[in-house]
């Protein structure tokens, strides 16, 4: 009996046999996430129901030294929850109840496959949300954003995930149940908590989240302001956030994101813009009111010829419409694209958008951009045709030369997406061998045989144990020889 | 020659004999922090000016094998850099330069030694400031802020020093110099910025650091709400959050604290007051204005019979004077004092103070509270004359027994001082074994030698390696017997 029949076995005794798959058609259904272009069948996939399970499955993996891959809704974009080939999928799904709501001290605590928006419409009556908002927040679930510390348009004022998650419970790569942070702002001992929360399922597998609630505020105005270069746009932006004004959003597209979003969803959006912006103001009707005509003067000021206020919900949506279809509109306007995701410092905005040009034009490939404009997090989609030869290799050549040029700008290769399956190679690029060489000390002290999500996150998988250094010759692993072990 | 006298002179050859401190009554100068309940003369005083030197000294360390413990202007108040008898102490005194200011990416770097408030004023005439802002913010430096994630007042609105450390270099107890995180709001990998940031010298030594900055507001409101009792000054600080309305601070005094800011700086709050609220609001104008007009409607359902709002800034001083000296005030109305801190949910408050009366009046002891009211964290004063036998003991009795209430209520041994050498002792009452051993995981990974800040947060001194579990048998660590090695 092969090790993965040995361990469905054992699994099926001890969850049930409905919540193991081993047939090749079912596990066909979990061979990739949000980002398709990578594909691979898991050998087993477990669906366990509580976190008692969930521990149960991962100690029989790391007895019998087998892989294993967390899965949430699947919607991420950055290949995160790709299965292994000899490994077990571990999907959450159906750890999907809301544990406790306590909207007086502001905190919800769910299991792991419950729904973003879910968490929001559970507290709603009592006058809270849950803010981090992913464009996925109808179908991502929590666990995956805590997997990837999602952000969204909103995370300009309300943070990423990370900045949301109190606490959780979660299972260790060696199967044990335990305890990172709590419902306090701040608990002592190290933030293992804040290291999980993106850690991309190579740490362990979170069982219930403790999130913060946020009140709903008082007022939502959102405007449309049109500009005749990106520019302009990215001078506005600079010059809100510089008076004081943080916006909810400030959203960017460009000339071609808005053509694709008018092809598909026919937003309306002033004709002859070659960029405009989408601000979100929230708060108290008041401070509204008054960022409201800041931030309208600032962008006529800098170049604004139309300026567009959504009357009510309906205006509001429809404005957000064109922006929130600009990913899958771009399909209208080419038949292949990559979405691209990385974040430059706000005032490099100008240039960068001209660099990108200039490289997009050197290889004859037509860049779209969309961007959470105001803290400087890209998303070029890169536009191709599969079926002409050699058109996928130019749009991956200049999908990765905008990834350099975060790094050049002093920014990131990923803003909200993820490292996962796609960007490991990049991370030399933005990182030393000290600085990889760092992290992977946390990677091999809660899981030293590399067992959860392996081949994620980290380029070169070097063995733990492996990592030479200063304490050579008498670092202890060194010293009982354990690099020749494993 | 000692390992001591070794490494003396071999620091004095690579920094210079006068960063090296050997002369016993120079070191006596360094023999306890903010926390004068315990002292220990260092074996070794080093005065690094760089980056490099304090890699160097750290590495020296690492080579003989010697404790190393960081301090920066020692104002700390749980004894984190209280010094090792046989170990180093690394003082970043010297590593006092503004690296970079970048207003318009609202970003700061600075080396470790620079104090709080310099940040701030370095850059003020540009609009920003650095919004940490501990009670000893005109002596306390970055790099101890960083090391026990300092709070303040206004972290009710801002956040700790986490949510505005972007990026640092570090020393690795290795002795390796490594950046984390960087200028960017996020960067893939794990976020060991965030474990680093509150780990109180257990992980390495920050020598630089880069912040955000924050906008200074358009505008700043104090006001002074009088209360019959706590219970009302409690529920009216729920109410006003569950407005929706962020005060920059809400700081609550008790009677007693009240009676000693009194006596020390005769601040004139409303006679009669058994409990008085100072809430700062910032921001837009037409927002504060709004804002202010509800919470002084609030207090006012809520009991207050007195609201006094500052006219000007010397108005603010006055009412902040109370609050800001009610530590060293109670000097006046006892010979000594333990300054608790602890958090609970904001909603537990009014119970919270029962039970805290009630064990006070059981072991004959006054406590006197002051806290940031807005987010749980209290800061109790357990009043004794050490004079009288048995009082210190009663008041050590009473203060743990205030801590036990914390975990009870869902909180927190510690809100901003840190475990440090004081509350070790106190970590297994709010976490597991399991937990525990999990945080371990970390130290262990960066420090196998447990040189840096040894005996600091963690209680057993566990040995690395020694860590029992479900890999037992298969851990790469026991299957080499290392646990038998060191």
């Amino acid at each position: 009996m092969s090790v993965i029949d040995a361990l469905a076995a054992r699994l099926r005794s001890e969850l049930g046999s409905g919540q193991v798959l081993t047939d090749r058609q079912q596990l066909r259904t979990y061979e990739c996430d949000g980002l398709a272009q990578y594909k691979v069948v898991p050998a087993l996939v477990v669906l366990p129901r509580s976190a008692a399970q969930t521990a149960a499955v991962v100690r029989a993996c790391a007895e019998a030294k087998v892989p294993f891959v967390a899965r949430g809704s699947g919607t991420g974009l950055s290949g995160g929850a790709l299965p292994h080939a000899e490994g077990v999928l571990i999907v959450t799904a159906q750890l999907r109840s809301i544990v406790s709501l306590d909207p007086a001290d502001e905190r919800a605590t769910v299991q792991p496959g419950v729904i973003n928006l879910q968490v929001s419409e559970a507290v709603r009556d009592f006058g809270y949300y849950y803010a981090p908002d992913p464009s996925s927040q109808q179908i991502c679930s929590i666990g995956g954003n805590v997997a990837e510390n999602s952000g969204g348009a909103h995370c300009l004022k309300y943070g990423f995930t990370t900045n949301h998650v109190t606490g959780i419970e979660m299972v260790t790569p060696a199967g044990d149940l335990v305890r990172l942070g709590g419902a306090a702002p701040d608990t002592p001992g190290y933030d293992l908590l804040g290291a999980f929360v993106g850690s991309e399922g190579t740490l362990g597998i979170a069982t219930e989240v403790t999130v913060r609630l946020t009140r709903l505020p008082e007022t939502v105005r959102t405007l449309l302001a049109a500009f005749h270069s990106t520019d302009q746009a990215g001078a506005a932006t600079s010059a809100i956030i510089a008076a004081g004004v943080v916006p909810a959003a400030i959203e960017m597209m460009d000339a071609l994101a808005i053509e694709a979003a008018e092809a598909a969803v026919h937003c309306g959006y002033p004709a002859g813009a070659d960029a405009v912006l989408v601000v979100d103001l929230d708060g108290p009707s008041a401070e509204v009111r008054s960022q409201f005509d800041e931030v309208t003067r600032l962008c006529a000021e800098h170049g604004a010829f139309e300026t567009r206020v959504a009357a009510d919900d309906e205006e509001r949506a429809l404005i957000w419409r064109g922006r929130k279809s600009a990913f899958a509109a771009v399909g209208r306007i080419s038949p292949d694209y990559i979405v691209q995701d990385g974040v430059i410092p706000r005032t490099a905005l100008p240039e960068m958008l001209r660099r990108i040009a200039a490289v997009a034009t050197e290889h004859g490939v037509r860049v779209a951009n969309v961007f959470h404009a105001g803290d400087g997090n890209l998303h070029p989609l890169v536009l191709f045709d599969d079926a002409v030869p050699g058109e996928a290799a130019r749009a991956e050549a200049v999908s990765g030369a905008i990834l350099d040029l975060c790094v050049e700008f002093g920014g990131s290769i990923t803003g909200e997406h993820g490292v996962g399956a796609d960007k490991t190679r990049f991370m030399p690029r933005m990182f030393t061998d000290d600085d990889l060489d760092t992290m992977q000390l946390l990677r091999c002290a809660f899981d030293p045989f590399a067992l959860a999500n392996p081949g994620k996150v980290f380029p070169t998988p070097r063995l733990c144990g492996e990592r030479p250094g200063r304490h050579q010759g008498a670092h202890p692993l060194q010293v009982a020889g354990v690099a020749e072990v494993f």
